[in-house]
């Protein structure tokens, strides 16, 4: 069995992943579950980290655990205070440790970023961006994480210049599973160009978008379009709606979008049909490029 | 025991609601239950309707039955297939009989009313705007039916002419209870200012919704903002997009709202703030007035 020299984690909402590194610097070993914290209180946190790297664990001597992402949220194990853009992304220097009873474990939490005007938050995708920057160190433009609450990021100079939330993700959540869309978009297929022209309609004319929305149920009744169509044409006016809303990011800038590659897809499609050519890289390992870059701030300092 | 004469209903989806009238066609009694459509199999509204109803039936002869709504859907008693608008609210000789196994039950269903293009649909509606035109039969100009899915209804000449259904109601529900901002907006309190300020926001850059939406959750973490702010904000940003959405409907007509007093006064406030000075009436016996009002045309017309 290895014996961790340290371990990082990517902590979030619904799942946990950790990485347990050897004396060499490399992995050894992954493990991941679904006890995330929003499935947590404060007092759960420890032993689902044991659970999930104690074989990893020496009988004696201290490992340096640096975790990122909702573990440090209000309703986390320890409260991380955001640090405020612009700012580089938190190192380990920034980061606020976490009291365990164990002692083989030395938890260190990095801090979200939040923005003051017009008021915003990010916890987790700092720590993305950090694994961004640390290949891409003078990449100046933006970067879009796709996902439940997209983030859309002014990079500039290594800093966090500004950001925006947008809650697309979650809302095509909610209305293509619990709201009386859900029977026009239940089911496989996609129509790509229903998607487009969704996209370019919401662009065009967000302002309709509550009535569009109630059309696709009424298409779907009065004219049996089919699920694919639907479900397209619903991911593009939500996704429309926030590109409308973004322009002032996206607009003559470069542009790239790191996440899920099918998600991204949608993305760059979508951008691409306004003229801008974004750049896809996909965003699995930045969360663990990330948190190394943290801890190599911090041991450049020392 | 009143024995019916005839009996009214307005079977909605979550509820149903009946009136029994006498010889003199006077209302002698009222009965309603939480059966509505979504919970019944087409061979569950027999046994539902009697349940109601049935200790007002005689032992012999046939009772006629009138009933509106959602129990004429696909998923209904029987499909009362839609009528086209532009037409008038359909009236009892457009009516679907549905097959009774009691022989005292004689049961006919009032159509919706359907529009072609855009496509749009409504069910319930149709019979509340009949029971309007009864008492203003020369009404010409805009109704506006708030609810889980709002009507906006250009009426002229005693018919529907167009309409347009906004999700408004459905997606304030599902944001507000679902939604990551359910923790900002929980509890009690209502903050008038912000409501009109955000309906002013959606309205004037409705392609913001998204990123102000997330502005919310962000809010309350970082400036502890109220929820009696951020819950009059998400529904001022709502109903401000539906309005910017709905405005070839609203702008410079007559415009009447019928609904449920609370919610139909959010849509007078903030439609006096453009400039409108809407009128409003109470929703809650207008099904009512208007299965009586397709009752009398077929009893007009014979």
């Amino acid at each position: 069995m290895t014996q961790a020299d340290w371990i990082a984690v990517d902590w979030g909402t619904s799942n946990v992943r950790a990485w347990i590194f050897d004396e060499r610097g490399e992995v050894r070993a992954t493990a991941s579950s679904d006890k995330g914290m929003g499935s947590l209180d404060p007092a759960g946190f420890e032993p689902a980290l044991i659970e999930l790297v104690g074989q990893h664990l020496p009988e004696t001597g201290k490992v340096p655990v640096i975790a990122c992402g909702m573990v440090g949220a209000r309703q986390g194990w320890v409260e991380a205070p955001y640090a405020t853009c612009p700012c580089p992304p938190p190192g380990l220097a920034d980061a606020v440790s976490a009291t365990a009873a164990d002692p083989r474990l030395d938890v260190s939490i990095l801090p979200g970023v939040k923005q003051s005007g017009p008021a915003d938050v990010m916890r987790g995708e700092e720590t993305q961006i950090g694994g961004f920057l640390a290949t891409e160190p003078g990449f100046d433009g933006i970067l879009c994480l796709p996902g439940t609450h997209t983030k859309w990021v002014h990079i500039s100079a290594g800093e966090i210049v500004s950001f925006r939330t947008c809650m697309t993700g979650e809302i095509f959540a909610l209305l293509s599973r619990q709201s009386v869309l859900r029977f026009a978009v239940a089911g496989d297929g996609w129509d790509a160009q229903s998607f487009q022209a969704a996209v370019g309609d919401a662009i065009s004319s967000p302002q309709n978008l509550s009535a569009w929305l109630f059309g696709l149920r009424a298409d779907s009744l009065l004219n049996e379009t089919g699920v694919d169509v639907s479900k397209a044409r619903l991911s593009g006016l939500l996704l429309g709606l926030e590109l409308a809303g973004t322009k002032p990011y996206w607009l003559g800038r470069e542009v790239v979008i790191v996440g899920a590659p099918s998600l991204s897809d949608l993305y760059v499609t979508a951008l691409a049909e306004q003229g801008v050519s974004a750049r896809f890289m996909d965003g699995g390992n930045l969360s663990l490029a990330g948190i190394r870059a943290a801890r190599a701030q911090m041991e450049s300092k020392t």
